[in-house]
């Protein structure tokens, strides 16, 4: 018996999310159908992750125990002969029999991107979150400082989702412009449903003047999702890296 | 009443191309959608290519007439709010009543994008031609050359679509490099169908070795669609400018 680490991209546009589930197709159930393709039989396959519907990785990692034969690192050429175009398997790797890809996961980096724009382009609007309001991007970047660190992020958890606890580890929150483009990056060791969209969503609120300078701690303090701003789309989110 | 012409970008992927037909969407019957929203009448559209299904453009102009009184620079923005996300009005103009986007069209400006590489990439497949083998973009770039001019292009038309005549002036056709990806840039007076997608499949075959340096001279003289190569496919190909 072996266990392989696979590294993943997709473009989660036509994903109704990471994980399995009866209605609608999932990037978990494709590549379990193109492992059962390539070894004739079942493996369930692990992700660090579950990414919600339409939302994209360029970093994903999963693993899955086979005890097939097989040189590793060609496992990802093999399922991608298979895989739908918008999967892509980077890489595949041999690891410790009791390596687990979320467990063992020490953080994840995840990038949000906006475009500050009135135009939509038809070319990548699939990726970002295209917002008309002029937004001031330093302001934003100091205030996404505020959320490093470990807190009780209960402000920005999903009202019907109800995790164990709500306080996470924050290791690096920043706002950087390119062009028209802003990239919110947060990476900690973990993150509630839906709590880098509603991080999003929170940041273009201040970036935009509809909430003060200040609003992110006071926001954070108050524990209450009613303070926080809207969920951003799932277009603009990316996983970009799983540490272990 | 008063003549418009309208710059448009589109992603071709999800659109049976230009023109409008009785199965599958259209980009021309999207935007006359959208003018009858607008204005309350049908106003037939007439585009300055019969771009194919699949093909992208970031500059295919468009004209139609219509009475209503309306700010003519603001047309775009209210097409715009009705159109789909992968359709977008870049400018509206008011042009003299004899304009015709298509007859009037001293040129046409296309790129065929390829990315010279084994490994996909989930997030950019849809706008390029991914070709594995190792491609010499300098002589790929100096046979193009030999299509400059006023020639007989009867070896790169369509085999099932016969145009009146098959001689075409082509101002400009050269390959650059940028990284990985490979652009072939072709401007003329006219296309034949395909002609485009067929002088691209050509370059390729030239540019990985299975056709020697000198075919290109060697196919324009043969006018026979069976020495030159193959289709590249739609995804790749953007119809950048037309000029008047």
């Amino acid at each position: 018996m072996r266990n392989i680490k696979l590294t993943i991209s997709y473009d989660g546009t036509l994903y109704k999310g990471w994980q399995s589930q009866k209605n609608g197709r999932t990037v978990q159930q494709e590549i379990e159908k193109a492992i059962l393709k390539i070894f004739g039989h079942h493996h369930t396959l692990y992700g660090a992750s579950r990414t919600d519907s339409g939302v994209h990785a360029k970093g994903q990692t999963a693993n899955f125990k086979v005890s097939a034969v097989f040189p590793v690192s060609k496992i990802s050429d093999a399922l991608n002969a298979v895989l739908p175009a918008d999967i892509l398997i980077k890489r595949s790797e041999e690891v410790p029999l009791d390596f687990h890809s979320r467990f063992d996961a020490k953080s994840k980096l995840y990038r949000y991107s906006i475009v500050n724009s009135r135009t939509r382009d038809p070319f990548s609007d699939r990726y970002v979150w295209r917002v008309p309001y002029p937004l001031d991007a330093g302001l934003m970047d100091i205030e996404a400082g505020f959320l490093a660190g470990t807190h009780d992020f209960k402000c920005f958890q999903a009202s019907d989702k109800k995790e164990r606890s709500s306080i996470r580890n924050i290791t690096m929150a920043r706002v950087r412009k390119t062009g028209r483009q802003l990239r919110v990056d947060i990476e900690g060791d973990g993150f509630l449903y839906n709590m880098v969209r509603n991080i999003a969503g929170t940041l273009v609120d201040i970036g935009r003047g509809y909430l003060p300078p200040g609003s992110m701690a006071k926001i954070l303090r108050s524990k209450d999702r009613k303070k926080a701003g809207p969920t951003a789309p799932a277009r603009g989110l990316f996983l970009l890296k799983v540490r272990y």
